[in-house]
């Protein structure tokens, strides 16, 4: 589905145009067009080649998903891919739905095509275009561009936080000792999983530094008043990777310590093992039926015993206890 | 086996050429020649140093298999070795064959050398030379060398995805929990290999992007309209190395996951075995020959002996899983 | 709350200034003006932003905690953002409180805007401007700057440094080997705790170098005396980062040796356990009902089935520990 | 010794020649000397250094072995460092012995310095050296030393294709499970000492690359004609090192792929154990010693519990089965 | 305490110097200088400055130990951090003692503190500058840095073998798999602790190749005649980094087949636990006092049961050792 908006002086035209008059306004001096495609068709691809007079390459490119987040400046246009990320709800805490992006940027226009069933909401971006008509009329694109990317980046900042609580949640439940063995399983695979969807995260937001410093090498698109925001938003993504770095090296040594703590139990179990070992080994002791066993026909024979094993069995419980076994 | 092929103006011409032939034809002016050998033979690859006056070291390297991805600027003429990868079905899930390719590429020719039994299929290669006449008649070797990279590293692509999904299989494998034991061993082994797989295909991918760098660097190969195209196959290159890092990153992690769960199983076991050890010694001790045992002699000894077995056991049990030891 | 103080010639002047005052004092040549904000109110960062002519960016960053350390430049100031740290006592070893602080710096001003709930005092880095007075006079924002973060720098170098104390402290626990299992386990989890707050230090100091160099680079605020001085901090948070690094190696190398030692223990007491079985096991034979059992009859049967136990025992004993199991 | 040969327009004038033969024939034009050195004693090295007019360092260096490879660019000579590699054969498959060599290489002369038992052989070099007598006469030292090196690093490709083959073999071993313990024991020990030989592979491989950039940074010694030459050396060294480093990857894999089978040894053993346990607890309870244990004088009673603890025995493997644990 | 050495024309002069001396001295054409100070007070250092007019922050940094190794360059001289190492006996094998010196090098002077209770002897290093007087004539301080530097460098070199040796020894007590437990556990302490002086070396060594590239970027202090034997202690700093490198990644792997070496000892104990459990059952078995248990009448019952008892101990060895479990 496409539809066709344009700013005359910041300001919003009549909402009913068409492709053709995004052409014709295109070429009028103080006017910035967006066109936004959702689902896009074949076909619709093909027409904003057409109108924007696009390379093959980005054209084929965009009748594709599953591009890297980039950005490539072409003869009078960058094309923009970035990956909006949005948090679903899920049993074990939320995975990202990925909303790939790809937007034509031109002096004066821009074209955003949206994939994906739920795709990334545009109304906080458009809300913010409209709230600086001189910024668009001035910057067009280049401030389009930068509305659009820090939106996604505040996106990526608040689902790293979410990350980050999950991650103390994470380590609270490994310390506190779980209190049943399915719940301690039920850790490891959260942490796993956290860890890839950390691991996820940054593969999107990573690539954007490089991307935003290409926008920025683009003086048509990318005027220097620009500079200082997209220096901005460069600086959130360094954000954004270096908590997530953070995030995934506490979950890699989380797993390492709950790996530990189950060794640790295991050590405990072998030791009371041995502690029930010795006295089974007394009982067995006078369990034997040799007819010459005189402290079998003692009186205090059968107390003794018990005796016996209570004290080995206390002996070894001080030993082991010292010795840090148990 | 040598077969010549020419185009003119980017359109073929009668296909009966001989190397003579060939010869002939990279001297006219708007002809573009394709020599193309499979399972080389000795004098075959030193009749074509002679025509394209290669470098004896370009002969020599391409009198070997087992070279690396690489570009070679020479005076006049590039040498390119790709390394092509096919997907061979196997039991343990598909092994990558290595159908190593060498180019020889000049301005207006191209000579592809094709190792393996095996080799990697130029067909899809020629049909897109053939849909762009105009540019391999403009570009010539830049083009044709282009195509031909293009080609395999969309294998590269198919086969990185291929990778992943099958890395969602085993994750999905490791925590459904394995029904039998072959399968939970099967598991290790098929992580490992494919693990090796992505770091061989990673191996063969990531050295291309030094090489597309190369060859632009060469603008009597690639001209200034080529540099979007070999721009947008490093791209792809890019994404196969970055998946293919992070398959590898998530099949290490599966990895310790799955030791982690053997340790969790063991510490159960050994949690059942404390269990089953009190009682063992409770019934050593009522098996003792003592004369003088007084609860033997009792009606309800017996009784209360099993009663205390099935308690201590049970106290176990509540405690244990009440620490997650069970 | 919002404090203006001000410096003539390096020498304080009148304490009771108002922000009205601060506006005034700025333009005047031999003045140098300092205004601190803690606990900052919206209206007061907007009012700072409106005196000093800030970007609409960095009224923004200044508005919201939890940025990067880091120095913009912008056109005649810099933004700068450091995060101070105090340690506050905590029953396992201390722990980090993030004391962001964000400063506006201009040639003749500095803007201290001071977060948390115990910001980070500035009475030491007042102590220190007036005890230079003349550098104050003439290098103005740059030099406070420098004691600014000279000071911040020192804090993490006392911090980085009790770290190493506590990092040998849970080594000499490790190999000491701990008294209680309770212990062990505690000392499982101050490794992972203090190597947490290692990387959090490591996380603030680091980026602190980039924006160290990128003061220098505007000569307005940091002129080319100053350069020694700031070499000088640079210096030092190089130190805290490699020092912080081998902390982080070292924890990491002593959660695996704990890792191997628990191991070594289950060993032991698997080879204890196996001692014990074999005269279990001899035990068990004896305890046989058999009606023709020679041994049960000897007169020295009960002794020498002891015997054996205790000499089976002894063997097992004596292998295991040649072939170090024990 | 010392052994001095010449070359006259490439060819080999007559065997017999000193140290002072050498020293007249360098200032002859058309001629190329090799003066070269096994087992050095002090006063051969210091010969040379006064007939090649060597710096005092390097007369030093090549006092003594175990010098980096490296190439050190002096006044009119350039100091060569390389460590040939022979493979010796051992019982645990093969060790490398260093070779090491110094050369020091002028534009119409090199003097090699070979070290240890069984120096580096030269016979190779030198037939290359005859066979191409033109490039001889006219690349002089830089193609001496180019041959050199194409030498020794062909022999580090055979090396690291036969490690290569000996970790495929160990792949093998690990996957097809040992036959016996020794066996799996054996396995992790020639795991580490063929990761170690590689690692010690790459450490003399590694810095030639460096070192044939500097070669060809000094147009007296490799003029422009050797530039693909040196090229493909060092074409060949990273290929060397891209195959060490996979093949340290994969026997780190290896290694972690034997731990985790040892555990899941360990988790059968310790399943079995617990199957055994339960029928040991079922005997122990009827050879308590109870006066009114009904079922002992039951005719069935033994039969019957032999089928209990069968039943159990037989639950338990099937439970156990399912869960993956045995 | 203070001492002042002068050499004119590279030729020591009469002994008895004071600071004022010096002061005289340095002024003097074919004069230089050498001031050294052992176990430096406030006053002394602050001498030292005022002699050689040091910037503040030099006699700050003075004051104190525990700076990084470093050269920084100051108007007219460079000041220089080093940590000589000394290795002192200690009952696990030699622990590192660190002799952190300073030192402010001009053209015609050199004024060295050292620190410690032990500090770094000066004597070879003044040997050396006495047998080139010519040397010490013509390059002065810098020729003076680059002895000093070299001679710590080759304490270094030394020091890291020794480590190798220590590293090779513990390669061998691992694999040839110590005979008591209490070696066991120390191997493991020792290969760590080892581990640990590695990498405090490295961190002393590596600094010191960007502090020699500094050096020689001011051509007043290191003259170009220098620059070789700067090259050559690079060189040597360069080869100390990898060794330790290569020992550091050694004892990491030493560690990990100690875990595995442990994990195979527990299995194979864990077998004959196994092997013993499943006689201990039968015996059980016919322990039992049912009434009716033909087995116990039969004459051949006992031996019969023995005879079981054997046999399925031996089945098990047998299954166990094929499996490789044993």
């Amino acid at each position: 589905m496409i539809q066709v908006r344009a700013f005359r002086d910041g300001t919003p035209v009549a909402d009913d145009l068409t492709l053709g008059d995004a052409e014709r306004l295109i070429d009028e001096e103080r006017c910035f067009v967006w066109i936004d495609v959702t689902d896009p068709q074949g076909d619709e691809v093909d027409a904003l080649g057409a109108i924007f007079a696009l390379h093959p390459l980005t054209i084929e490119d965009a009748h594709h998903r599953h591009q890297r987040p980039k950005v490539e400046l072409f003869e009078g246009y960058a094309f923009v891919v970035v990956h909006p990320l949005a948090m679903r709800d899920a049993p074990d805490g939320g995975e990202l739905v990925d909303q790939e992006l790809h937007a034509f940027v031109g002096p004066r226009y821009i074209a955003t095509i949206r994939y994906g069933a739920e795709p990334f909401s545009l109304k906080g971006v458009e809300h913010r275009w409209l709230g600086q008509p001189e910024m668009l009329a001035a910057e067009g694109g280049g401030f389009a561009t930068y509305v659009l990317v820090d939106e996604v980046v505040d996106d990526y900042l608040s689902i790293v936080e979410a990350f980050e609580d999950r991650a103390d949640d994470l380590e609270d439940g490994v310390f506190e000792e779980p209190v049943t063995e399915d719940e301690g399983s039920d850790l490891q695979e959260r942490i796993f999983r956290l860890k890839r969807e950390v691991v996820r995260l940054r593969r999107f937001a990573a690539p954007l530094r490089q991307s935003l410093d290409m926008i920025q090498e683009e003086p048509k698109i990318a005027g220097s008043k620009l500079q200082p925001y997209y220096r901005d938003v460069s600086e959130h993504v360094l954000r954004v990777t270096e908590l997530a770095d953070n995030i995934r090296d506490l979950l890699t040594s989380l797993l390492e310590v709950r790996v530990s703590q189950v060794a640790n139990r295991m050590k405990k179990l072998s030791a009371w093992a041995g502690i029930i070992l010795v006295p089974t080994l007394i009982a067995g002791v006078y369990g034997m039926n040799f007819a010459n066993m005189p402290e079998l026909g003692w009186s205090v024979g059968y107390p003794a015993a018990l005796g016996t094993m209570l004290l080995s069995s206390g002996i070894l419980y001080v030993v082991f206890k010292r010795k840090g076994w148990l």
